[in-house]
């Protein structure tokens, strides 16, 4: 079995060095190649996801991805940009479902922007449809309107779209996510205006029916952005299309207050998947080692669990991760009065040396 | 002069009729007219928003307004329902420009999800398009895929669209609102997904020319979502789209705590403008006179500034306002410990012996 190593950008190698520590030292039977991605990628290829890394993604039996993205790309064209090595994987791997778990650790509870007893013992997944939408509707581009406000003006445009199996596998798996947790959904939509999202409630009222015994809520996303904030462990389960996932996963990753902590997987209908941390590519702090590895870490044992069938390497690995926090290690991001700070490797050796 | 009062549902007759209390005592050379919307104009014409409540509001010189839905309506084919009420009176009195002001008010600090070190003081605003987008854009509805990942399956689908002049014109209104602020705006787009926001983020730049006073910059949505929770201090003027405008304005107001506080302002281009609470018809409390009339009251304030021309009447209003809530009466929805409880007859009341 292989596994793929694309650290990509900004602190994408440090964070991705630690997780292959901790992967290295587990000793499993896993054969492990890197490749570049992103700027990186770019800068040595011409491309942000070159052939050779977009054939080791495919080979491989699952990705660890760092992150990608870095301001000195900023006035490329989109095309050579950083994120699209990102949207490539995804369209090509058909990687349509993904797990973003908000999750707030005890020992981090203060770290949120949000009082204390909103957010202790905090445990939602969002699961976001990640190859439909408006991300890759065709037709998109520029032209000149011919109706609307302002006919004979240049304009924009894009196209939003679902199909029913895309709507159908997404939540199905939401619906089988549910029961083995809290057992409700909170589907997200904008029905209220939006023809996909009226489909979209339609078709996972359908799915509904083959699981009674998981509870369903519909919510519009303006909503939904009010209760994350307002009452996020009402919530449990909460599934949605890509562009509202993309936002509404990022308020809830921020609320938790521990977005460093964060993984998150990007699955294909085999269960092969891509695993990268939620936070992004920190060019800001990139390169002066004190970035926090854990995200990528957990994501590594997440990886171990859904796509390498390895629960108990898994469980070894999140729990090293506890027994660090517990021991009051912590990047400079997670940092409080009273507890010891430390460096990006010196985490990923403490994580190594608990397991 | 007249204003068109449109209540609406739920809580609407009762949070405009405090409004409107407010603004008898003032003595303003105005005429007000009242007309069914929503709901209530579905039940007695068919219609949530019928041709003579549309007549209305366009020969009116400003129109207060209430809020609109209930879950009785959820079942009505959508043309029916009562959130096409707002819908229509925006497309058809043009009113491109809504102001979402979220204000944390010094008195109900505690009341927000949010630490109080992160919104004590917390004074953004928020101004999204509100004809465009995905909104309105044409073609939309429901089809079988020639193309994308299910080819011959069912799908739904909409058109997201942006013209440079509306988005001129918006960019220029923040720019304006800005000068009179702290002088900064954040423009929040996907340019790196969507063509019609990289179009966006291009025109807002070169309308930036003119305000060479005014710092800009650009932000991805989704991490707009994010800093709206880590550290909305940091935000002045937030310009967007209609669709994420909807969301992160929402999510601004809900992050103050005082949602029942927030007023709100649709303007056409002749600052023409339909005043609103920002917060929703609350079926849940409706008819029990507790729900909060401030947002209300305070959305009559902003229409006697922005179109009345009547700024020494909203600060005597606003005053009043900041008057009740130092003497400490508040609604159940801002209700704290040491604080007297007031329903919303009340609370209309004591806005009016204060001024
Ligand atoms: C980089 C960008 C294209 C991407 C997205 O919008 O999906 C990112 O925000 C994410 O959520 O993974
Ligand atoms: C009711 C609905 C159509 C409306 C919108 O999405 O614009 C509402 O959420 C708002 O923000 O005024």
């Amino acid at each position: 079995m292989k596994i793929a190593i694309l650290p990509g950008d900004g602190i994408g190698t440090e964070i991705v060095a630690e997780a292959v520590k901790v992967l290295n030292v587990l000793e499993l039977p896993f054969e492990m190649e890197s490749a570049l991605v992103g700027g990186a990628a770019y800068d040595a290829h011409g491309h942000p996801l070159p052939d050779s890394t977009l054939h080791l993604a495919k080979a491989a039996d699952a990705i660890l991805f760092g992150a990608v993205g870095d301001w000195k790309y900023d006035k490329l064209e989109r095309q050579f940009r950083p994120e699209q090595a990102i949207l490539g994987l995804r369209k090509h791997l058909g990687l349509f479902a993904n797990f973003r778990p908000a999750i707030c650790y005890p020992q981090l509870t203060h770290a949120s922007s949000l009082k204390p007893e909103l957010v202790a013992g905090l445990d939602l997944l969002i699961i976001r449809e990640l190859t439909g939408d408006i991300y890759f509707g065709q037709p998109r581009g520029r032209r000149i309107a011919t109706d609307g406000h302002f006919p004979g003006a240049e304009e924009a445009f894009d196209t939003m779209r679902y199909s029913r199996p895309e709507i159908e596998r997404i939540a199905h798996l939401a619906f089988q996510a549910a029961r083995k947790r809290g057992k409700k959904v909170t589907s997200v939509d904008k029905a209220n205006v939006l023809e996909t999202f009226q489909f979209w409630k339609d078709v996972v009222t359908e799915v509904h029916k083959d699981y009674p015994d998981v509870e369903l809520q519909h919510m519009y996303v303006d909503n939904a952005a009010m209760q994350l904030v307002k009452a996020p462990k009402a919530l449990d389960v909460v599934v949605t299309g890509n562009m509202f996932g993309d936002i509404l996963s990022d308020e809830a990753a921020m609320l938790t207050g521990s977005i460093g902590m964060l993984p998150s997987a990007s699955l294909d209908k085999n269960n092969k998947g891509l695993y990268e941390p939620s936070h992004g590519s920190a060019p800001d702090i990139a390169g002066k080692g004190v970035a926090n590895p854990l995200a990528t870490i957990l994501s590594a044992a997440m990886m171990l669990r859904y796509t390498l069938d390895q629960a108990e390497a898994a469980d070894r690995i999140e729990a090293a991760v506890q027994a660090v926090l517990s021991a009051g290690l912590r990047t400079g991001d997670i940092w409080s009065e009273g507890t010891t700070r430390v460096g990006t490797a010196a985490m990923g050796d403490a994580v190594v040396a608990a397991i």
